[in-house]
């Protein structure tokens, strides 16, 4: 190993961390409040929340001094569910429902646009996926008949309902959102409990799982909720916390030793420091901002007007857009690219010089963009940015 | 939902942060280094390690800029193993190398120190667990024999041999360093992978897996290498790398979806942001440190020694201590509590008046401890605080 070369490690520092307006798909709900920032340091060292963990109850949703457990109530409350838990992603999330609530080999049905952890969280727990169609281009529309036809699918093939259906509230690729209410109210009819993966809504949107009839909700921290990465969201309406937060009844056979104040899914704790820190910081922040949904709104559909008089610029995915992340097609940027000496990197560098990141080297013909949380001033730079990079390769703008 | 009330979350704070002497048990090897501490800030936004993630491999393990992928490399060079991941938490390390080596229903023989967490990952992976027993007080010493004996057991009772063992490197109850080389050699004789649950040694003293034979390594980052939780690691060697980090093979029915790049039991990613930051930052430092443990050693069989000359206390575990974490058991300090007016508290209060804090507030019977990097001027002040206390309270120091 060379030692200089690892000395290097000690100044890792982020390329585009200020001056940049970042329009990254996946990091616009993600960024820290002052708040957090100032209890990410504060909370830096390893076990920093452990200092005092109650000795009898010894998890971290026990924890009083920082306000761990209140906060944990104040999430559960926030999204209208009866029991919350913070584990380490809201891939973790799914994979703690599917195993808890299915044995090796059940079928789970989740939707078309599924997240790909989605898939690896089903396949961990050993579970068969039946997949709950979409409607197709251009909107990609995720219907409850879809879910109705997998369950009554699933009932012919295996004799019995699946043991969970996960719905992707809205999905990564167009940002479609969906209402989980008529397909909850389908799984109900089934006996079926719905999860809904709600990593893209919760904590930017409002987000009510008991208005919505969704017995699981999973949420990401570091994607919505102005937090670190990891940081996942477990909320859980009562008669299905038992199951799947189940206390571990192991017992060793020559020591006699067993855990019973111990979540087995959750392997007792789970994020014992900085990103939880940053999490309950954020909190106030993000309660509030939920308020402002439809502004953020109002900002991508203006983004997407503009675009669209771009030739050969549509979005993908249902319109008018009711989320901020944005699925652009671009037959003509991409007509660019097979001609540049820069080949499809040429929108990226383009864009970089005029001060925007976050859309993917390299991608002409199909990217993503989110405009959650810009400003009215920073969205018409983005989208007059588009319009000057168009013009200067003959695109027209009408 | 009170606002005023959540407005507080604004203001978390570490009630010891600094002007203490902090002796808790897993809280020593967790101290940022001072270039974490700027990683952590850098990378405090959500998906920060994500903005060059490469569209081909999309996974974290392949990230360049920051040089994830080659921190990875010098990760496994440094245990003497062939790869690394960075996985939330070393119990989250265990789960998965229990679930990609074993079948539900499999035995996995465990060493009887072993951390409650162990135990869990075991459940979680539907296994039954067999304990290879501890010689009992004063030393309770790990013995290669014990694991022959459960080996060979689950061979008479299942037909074959488990399909997994786990050794505790250093135990989190007496801090017992048990040498893994004469146990991995009895369990490669019988087939039998051996993981190292190393949580307390990897990161704070030299550990080299190839020489000891280990065939899978699991560390935490938050526990001793200088880095923010949750962090965990997971090394391993070539032969089970393949199998631990098997690639996702789920094909979705209706969409034709498949995930060949992800690895199923990481869910894909991991550690997205700030905590894998300190992690790479504080390696420089971690690697240097890690010369400097027979200092560190020395630091607690003096503290011990000290410790000892006191009325009614002694150090269990195996003697001299090989391990900063150390095991107190103290009939002195508890006849005191008995009829003190802030019963076992006393103890707790009366540390923390002489500005140390971290054995648990209640405990005077047994307590525990860790030295690891107190300067010497720190540790000479713990020993004297103790001996002050059990002066001030009629116990003889001899």
């Amino acid at each position: 190993m060379d030692r200089e070369k690892i000395g290097r490690y000690r100044e890792i520092r982020r390329e585009y961390r200020s001056g940049y307006i970042n329009v990254n798909p996946i990091q616009r709900g993600g960024i820290l409040s002052e708040a957090a920032r100032k209890a990410l340091l504060e909370f830096g060292d390893g076990y920093s929340i452990c200092d005092f963990c109650p000795p009898k109850e010894a998890r971290l949703d026990a924890i009083k001094r920082p306000p761990v457990a209140e906060f944990m109530e104040n999430l559960a409350q926030f999204l209208g569910m009866d029991v919350a838990r913070v584990t380490t992603r809201c891939r973790e999330s799914k994979f703690i429902a599917f195993r808890m609530l299915c044995k090796p080999g059940d079928y789970v049905v989740v939707d078309s646009l599924a997240h790909y952890s989605t898939y690896l969280a089903a396949e961990l727990a050993m579970l068969k996926v039946k997949e709950a169609a979409h409607q197709g281009p251009p909107e990609y529309r995720i219907t409850p008949e879809a879910y109705a036809k997998q369950i009554e699918e699933v009932e012919k093939e295996a004799g019995r309902p699946p043991a969970a259906a996960l719905l992707t509230h809205v999905d990564s690729t167009y940002g479609n959102l969906v209402d989980p209410k008529p397909i909850a109210e389908i799984c109900h009819e089934h006996g079926v409990p719905l999860i809904l993966n709600a990593a893209y809504t919760a904590g930017v949107m409002p987000v009510d799982g008991g208005k919505l009839q969704v017995d699981i909700l999973a949420g990401s921290g570091h994607k919505s909720w102005a937090a670190s990465a990891p940081t996942g969201i477990l909320a859980l309406k009562g008669e299905w916390a038992e199951k799947v937060l189940a206390r571990s009844s192991l017992r060793g056979e020559w020591t006699g030793r067993s855990f019973p104040n111990k979540e087995v899914a959750l392997l007792g704790c789970t994020v014992m420091g900085a990103p939880l820190a940053t999490l309950i910081a954020s909190f106030p922040h993000v309660v509030e901002r939920v308020q402002r949904w439809d502004e953020e709104v109002r900002k991508a559909q203006y983004l997407v007007e503009q675009l669209e008089r771009i030739e050969g610029v549509r979005q993908l995915g249902v319109k008018p857009k009711q989320h901020t992340l944005i699925y652009v097609e671009s037959e003509g940027f991409y007509r660019v690219s097979k001609t540049h000496k820069r080949r499809g990197f040429f929108l990226y560098e383009e864009l970089r010089d005029r001060g925007i990141v976050g859309v993917q080297p390299g991608l002409t013909r199909h990217f993503k963009l989110n405009t959650y949380g810009l400003s009215w001033e920073e969205v018409k730079h983005v989208a007059e940015a588009f319009q000057e990079i168009a013009r200067k390769y003959g695109l027209s703008v009408h």
